[in-house]
């Protein structure tokens, strides 16, 4: 670890981005990939025999993560308990570890950090959140000096892939999410990303970082855009929003006895003045309020074999930089301390928000009159009510935006309609970010 | 300096920023201000009685920058030549050195970042560019796996509030510039804002970040936004461009022998799909490409006291936390390595673009046959040729929007308008970023 000789890197995994990290990583002098360890070492690949000639090659991630001649460790292999247990024993032998494990640093993050702290080791994993937009770093140390008030991203490609498309060409849900997958940025199994539980996990790693609260992703509230049409994208469109599938955290109930952190994942209708409403197709973007700074906006791609490699090198970068000067110091890598004193989640009941309503109803003279005694009865303010049309079998749409009201008189007024025969269904509610 | 004392900072000015930054730091157990210089100590601020009553107010900057009982430097007074003097008697002490100021590091920083070298020290500026946006940091760390290809900013919120008001108010230039001043956006002089200066001080920064080569305000294209009219404007929106003043940089004549650097300042048309060109008001953004992470972009407030404060407390805290690691190396906080050779700029004639020409002609049935003859004559082919209306007086604008062409072409051809009876004048003529 002198100042004058390669640094040597341990890499574990070696698929799409781990042949990113070996591209963006060739000849340079500061540091080396000296140790790999990938599932099947007997298939031959051109870019490592390339690239890496001198590079040992094995199937053990363990012996990698704690060989001697491996000064820093870097997880590209994904996997939840098995990456965590390959971490834990580089940090244990005093390696930095450099990952772009999202799952395992949303359910482990936690430990890892607690486990890097006690061994005065850094722990970077800037990859994990976005890829190669800077969201990790920024808000580790440019932005140490804010209380972050409230941040909301874009954090899925995919659902903001096929909500743009929905939007701009007018497809269907179903098209949309085919299209995705043919363009490769759904996976064969979409579940976790239409689901949110793709957004949720990043969500959490980010609520860590910027109110130094750790949050599980099976205690927030989570809702895909798999109920998102094509007739409430146009909808939107009119009223003046776009539909965004959002991750949001912000302290919340300052009115309340005890502070609360609102965090939740779900579509939400966005003023199309709003700079998350213009960004567009597979691009993420993360929205950040800190009470210092104001507002800012990070944007990039969030996904992809280079971009998720440049996150995941820049980490490498800056530990190998600063084992060069011969000072390797966690703290100036270390998270932000967490808070001593756990906030509770916001209940649902309690979230405050605008709310978009789309009701199929019977095309009979009395049903808007129905609909705004159910309104009134939960407390509900409307803002508007619109009826779009009647369709061949005689329903009509109508669509509602409430006022500023708490979500459990929204959910009152759900229940109602739901119990009201005239109304046919529910289609869709949808909050506003405002 | 040990791990377990306060780091002593010491403060030079304390105007709007330097208020900031103490209102930010007030009450930390890693850091605080021990030591203040500013021009009348005299002077009552209830702040610095409340926040700072240990602290040593004196008169003398250069006490402060050298003073054994400082350990960080902090400078937030401005000016060029003094601020280079003290910044660089503190990096000469081994003082790490944080800075907001934008002109001396545009100026001075090639022989600053030789100094904090050569006495491995840590130089800091991250506020010194669009205030707290992370683009410093992010540029030498996150972003280090990288090489940028092209970065175009919108890097003066005074410019980027009066083009936004003249786009979507209908505005004049004049009564933009008024609204500017009375909202405190701009200078009571704002010449080096309109002019472009300001944001060309910004880009030189950001390209010796980002293409490791020192680039002078005075060797750049430069032009400011004080030819653009409301007519511009709204010809703009219907060819459905935005006009915004930026700040370009990017590697350019691959094809030629040698490389070049195209380095300008201008107003561009920009497709309003671009996400620069959502970006409003007095907010600045940085758009960045890198060949591993795609575009970025980076968008948030440039001015204002706590903006500006949170990006250089943001620095402090960085050398804070390394500091009171006990490991402080200068390689970790490096700015990225100059290039060993000097890239020539690119002559502006062989700039590539597509050009906006608006033309003031006399009403008369051969204009249009002339113009075409003069634009064929210096190879400039036209996309469209559009006549806007009859003047009171007899005059027509015609607009052209040309092909991508070298500028030469274009310069050719305004000469030959300019030379022409029946064309009053040009009244305008503005690049396109594609």
């Amino acid at each position: 670890m002198s100042g004058k000789t390669a640094i040597r890197l341990g890499l574990i995994g070696c698929g799409t981005v781990g042949r990113g990290v070996v591209a963006l990583l060739a000849n340079r002098p500061d540091c080396q990939i000296t140790h790999i360890a990938v599932r099947s070492p007997e298939k031959h690949r051109d870019f490592m025999a390339e690239e890496l000639p001198q590079a040992t090659v094995c199937q053990d991630p363990m012996a990698v993560a704690t060989h001697p001649d491996v000064d820093v460790l870097v997880e590209v292999a994904g996997g939840v308990d098995t990456a965590e247990g390959w971490m834990t024993a580089a940090l244990k032998a005093g390696k930095p570890v450099v990952t772009a494990n999202k799952d395992c640093m949303a359910t482990h993050g936690h430990t890892l950090r607690a486990c890097a702290e006690q061994h005065n080791v850094p722990l970077l994993y800037e990859a994990a959140v976005a890829a190669g937009i800077p969201l990790v770093a920024p808000l580790k140390t440019s932005l140490a000096a804010n209380r972050i008030t409230r941040l909301a991203g874009i954090l899925n490609g995919t659902c903001n892939y096929m909500l743009t498309r929905m939007a701009q060409e007018g497809w269907g849900y179903s098209h949309a999410l085919e299209q995705a997958q043919a363009k490769g940025f759904a996976e064969a199994d979409p579940t976790n990303d239409v689901g949110g539980k793709d957004t949720a996990y990043k969500l959490s790693i980010l609520t860590r970082l910027a109110f130094g609260q750790s949050v599980s992703v099976d205690d927030m509230l989570l809702e895909g855009i798999t109920t998102i049409t094509d007739t409430d994208m146009q909808l939107a469109d009119e009223f003046g929003f776009a539909i965004k599938l959002l991750g949001i955290a912000q302290s919340a109930g300052e009115a309340l006895d005890v502070p609360n952190l609102d965090v939740r994942v779900h579509p939400v209708l966005l003023a199309k003045t709003h700079p998350l409403a213009s960004v567009a197709n597979e691009f993420n973007a993360l929205w950040v309020q800190g009470h210092a700074v104001g507002e800012l906006m990070f944007y990039g791609r969030g996904a992809g074999e280079l971009p998720t490699a440049s996150g995941v090198c820049g980490d490498v970068l800056s530990v190998v930089a600063a084992m060069q000067g011969g000072a390797l110091s966690h703290t100036a890598f270390a998270d932000p301390a967490l808070s001593n004193t756990p906030m509770a989640l916001l209940p649902v009941n309690d979230i405050a928000s605008r709310y978009y309503i789309r009701l199929v109803t019977q095309d009979t003279p009395g049903v808007v009159g129905t609909i705004g005694t159910i309104c009134g009865n939960a407390g509900l303010s409307l803002e508007s009510v619109i009826q779009q049309g009647v369709t061949n079998d005689g329903h009509a749409n109508i669509v509602l935006m409430t006022q500023m009201h708490m979500e459990g008189q929204c959910q009152q007024a759900l229940e109602a309609f739901n119990a009201c025969e005239t109304i046919e269904s529910v289609a869709c509610m949808l909050r506003v970010l405002d």
